[in-house]
């Protein structure tokens, strides 16, 4: 069935190009440095923002299709330069469905000091279920990133890593997840940081994290 | 009369809707992180924002309608898993009418390292006629957060509480006063944190924030 | 000719009501926080925001008009509680056209320690011509605060005060210019804020100062 | 041909007046503080903003076109009071297409500091290769800042300099090139400023920096 499975692509193109709206809205990404991916459901594929093009000009149309070893597949325009890092990431967690890459502000903030943010808030203990841990420095362009994200990740509550020196990778079971989690990301690293400005945050119980994550893991929202 | 009861409801439903979209404007709510609730007047009913919905997607038809112990009576989706808080304030408040929640983050700030904002502009004086006060740390989804917001606002002039370690809750005569608290809880919190980060803000004297408070209750705005 | 004075007036009205919108475009206002006046030229009158009335929700018919004792002339509502300290204002300042009144955050800032903004930048000089002053603390309602911005701003050449525990006051031969006076003064007030987090600001010599000031008021802009 | 000529000029004119909305829209400048100038392909000719003209009131008409010395030669507006400045960039560096000027307010508070912006996130090293050097303190209106300009950048990766108690001025291959840097030298100014807030941010290697920056330069984006 090509018909049904073209179908399928373009409408991870339509969602894809949408959400960098998000990345907008919520400040997350100034000129053209943030992408977000997601994978193809049922094929070894993934669809990601092209490099350099302004928010703006998006459209389904102007996404690219690449395989997981990040060879397009589809598509007039260059990848974004993080395709390799997204690639790895589909690769290894095959449990992820989406991928966003920012340079949000405050967790830049966080990630030039080489620093976790600490979970002092119930919004980050629902969310991260932990503090938003530090990855290493990496390289751009091969496959140090991912390996940098899948390895500070894999077993961690916390959907979202600042890399050092670079900035936030965030994953989700869909891509619609990894950009909540990167809006999360960063408005916990900006809130933590205006509380460590005048003085030190009172801890969270790591029971009270616990309970508070299972409890919004599994209660909030609506369910099918 | 039922029709006129549910054109009560209706006109509630539309309030509690649109007023989210202040929420937003002013950058107290990232996500779906917040949540508006109003009294149904004469009626021992509220209505809510439902859970986890994006504020884009809402709609007088989306929101709420529950009781005063939280079960919902009236609505397809569920409500805001900060509901049983909202119905613990309406129970025991019979003066509020509104009822606001928000992560704002300079708020969250103060929340964080568990203290409440000093009173020290005139602003704050006109609104909150005292310091912003600090409530307990609470478990979410039982009565503790309702708890803990009426013990630290019954008998206080502030509208506004800080929850440690959680966020923001404010009350008011209706959903929009409510509303205004939260806004401008907000900034209160905002600009007493910019003042102390260079230095210590020159206390108002209590005689005078009491003559401001008594002013603005009674001499601003317009009178019916 | 009442006809043509009534013209005047309604384009004051107009006038008054539009830039309201400045305000809320630079974020120096919240609610409803912030108010601008303006003389009308050539008669002893004063048109000014209704107190308490939403930003949205302004236009030419809902300003309010007042002698320059305060008393209103003209209108359905009441004017703003600062009323009384625009009204000195132009009593005591003949070749003052327009006052606005916010508190903006950065300047309450600086309003809350009781420090004045030192002049440490070309912008900072070019408007300003000096440090933006602060002025005292002063009750609001009475002549106080007239008279306090009056006594800080009369021979100085900053359009703008900061008053103590408070927030802004400026002035300009128009409204408009005491509007961009508000805009120049809170951005200001950030930068040096922003600039003295993480030390000290290298002073301007005083000679600068007077140049690029003198040069600003004389050369920039369009010439009629 | 002087109709290609003027057509030429026109789209410079559309060009420079359009990417005036872009300094708005990442907030670098207030009211009408800072600017866009572009070479005129083959002529020495430059198009640039008019002097004190509000963003809201700039359209390809009103643009000034000057002579490499600063001299108008089409518009019915006097030119930016930066225009020496851009002019001298013109002649003195002719690989250089556009200018841009603003006070945007994180990069003015190491301006009031008079400290470079160190380079310390990849995002930094992909655009400007090294730090984001500091020019000297010069008056406005003749050659000073002109020269101040050309002396730091000329030989430097950097395409932004922060001249001391002053502002930005950036170069581009282009306008559009310039316009990024401003966007790009003020999103680093602030991620910068927000890591020292709360300790030392962690060096990058020369080593990296150099990749980075090669490798931005040469494969980052499409490619014609």
């Amino acid at each position: 069935m090509p018909g049904a499975q073209d179908d399928g692509i373009h409408a991870v193109r339509r969602t894809v190009s949408d959400l960098h709206a998000e990345l907008v809205r919520y400040g997350l990404v100034v000129w053209t440095a943030g992408n977000v991916s997601a994978r193809v459901p049922g094929r070894d594929l993934m669809v990601i923002k092209p490099s350099g093009v302004s928010y703006d000009d998006l459209s389904p149309e102007a996404m690219v299709v690449c395989d997981l070893e990040g060879a397009v597949v589809e598509g007039d325009l260059r990848p974004s330069s993080d395709t390799a890092a997204h690639a790895y990431v589909y690769r290894h967690m095959p449990e992820v469905g989406g991928v966003v890459h920012t340079h949000s502000a405050y967790a830049c903030a966080w990630a030039a000091r080489g620093e976790p943010v600490p979970c002092v808030l119930t919004a980050m203990a629902d969310e991260f279920g932990a503090e938003i841990p530090l990855g290493p420095f990496a390289p751009i362009g091969d496959d140090s990133i991912g390996r940098g994200v899948v390895g500070t990740l894999r077993g961690h509550r916390s959907p979202a890593v600042i890399m050092r020196n670079h900035g936030v990778f965030t994953i989700g079971a869909d891509a619609r997840a990894a950009v909540k989690a990167a809006v999360m990301c960063e408005d916990a690293a900006r809130t933590v940081h205006l509380a460590r400005q005048l003085g030190d945050p009172v801890p969270l119980r790591p029971e009270d994290i616990d309970r508070l994550y299972h409890r919004y893991q599994n209660v909030y929202g609506q369910r099918p």
